[in-house]
C-alpha cells in the first residue's frame, strides 16, 4: 500500500497558513478544518514549514497569554520531514514514528500534493490487513 | 502483540492535570512531559476525564486569549475511551482511527495502569512486522 492510495482515498486538499497569520488565527483555522497541523506556504508558494497543535501548547507554557499574538512563521517547525507519493505506507509511519511527527506533507517532484497523518496511515493500514484476512477465510472456505 | 506489552516497554508512568488547574498550567504540563494528553482525576482518585492539546486549540479558537483562565473541568473530554491490558495493538489502533482519538487510558479492573498513544502503538506495530520479517528471512537462509 502505498502514500499515494491513502492521498487517492482521502482527497489531495492541503490547509494552509500564511506565515504572518498570528497564533489565535492559525488555531481557529486548525479548529475549522478539525486537523492537527497547517501547512505554512513561503511567498513562492513553496512550504516555508509546518505549524501543529503542539506548536501553541509549547508557545502558551512558554510565553503565557501574550504568544496569542505571536506570528506563525515565529513558531513554526522549519525543517520540514516530508514524504513522497511513491513511498509505502510503513515508510511514512516509520519516519513519524523515529521522528515523532504525526503529519507528512507529501511532495512530488518538489510539487505539494496532500498532506497525511498518523490516523490516515493507521485507518489504511488496518484495512489492508482486514482485507488480507477475509481473503484468506474466502480461500479456506472454498478448499 | 498485546496493549500489556507495550506498557511493559513504555513504562506505567500516568501524567495527570488536577480538574481546578487553568489552561495555561495545563499548557505547561503538557509541555514539560512532552505528552499530548493527560488524565485529569477525580477527587475519589478516579478518571474524570482526558485533556488534550487539542482541547486548547479549540477553546482558543472559540473564546480567544481568555480562554488560558478556564479550568480544565470546563474543557476537557468528559467521555472517556479507554482499553484493558489484554487487548492487542490492533484493537487499540481500530478504537483510536475510529473515535479519532490519540491516547487510550489503560484500565485494569477499574485501575488506571498507563497511558498509550496512537505512536506508541505503532511503534510496536512496526517492531512486531519487523521481526517477523527478519525471522522469515533466518528461516529462508537455513533451509
Amino acid at each position: 500500500m502505498l502514500i499515494a492510495h491513502v492521498l487517492r482515498d482521502k482527497g489531495g486538499v492541503v490547509y494552509t497558513v500564511r506565515a504572518d497569520a498570528t497564533l489565535e488565527e492559525a488555531a481557529r483555522a486548525l479548529n475549522e478544518k478539525k486537523v492537527g497541523a497547517l501547512v505554512v506556504i513561503a511567498e513562492d508558494g513553496g512550504i516555508s514549514g509546518v505549524f501543529s497543535e503542539r506548536d501553541i501548547v509549547r508557545e502558551i507554557a512558554k510565553n503565557g497569554v501574550k504568544c496569542l499574538n505571536e506570528s506563525v512563521s515565529a513558531v513554526m517547525t522549519r525543517d520540514v520531514i516530508t514524504a513522497g507519493p511513491s513511498e509505502t505506507v510503513d515508510e511514512g509511519l516509520g519516519r513519524m514514528t523515529d521522528r515523532r511527527i504525526r503529519h507528512l506533507p507529501v511532495l512530488d517532484g518538489g510539487r505539494l500534493i496532500g498532506v497525511i497523518s498518523i490516523g490516515d496511515l493507521v485507518k489504511h493500514r488496518i484495512a489492508a490487513v482486514e482485507a488480507e484476512a477475509a481473503a484468506m477465510q474466502a480461500y479456506i472456505a472454498t478448499h
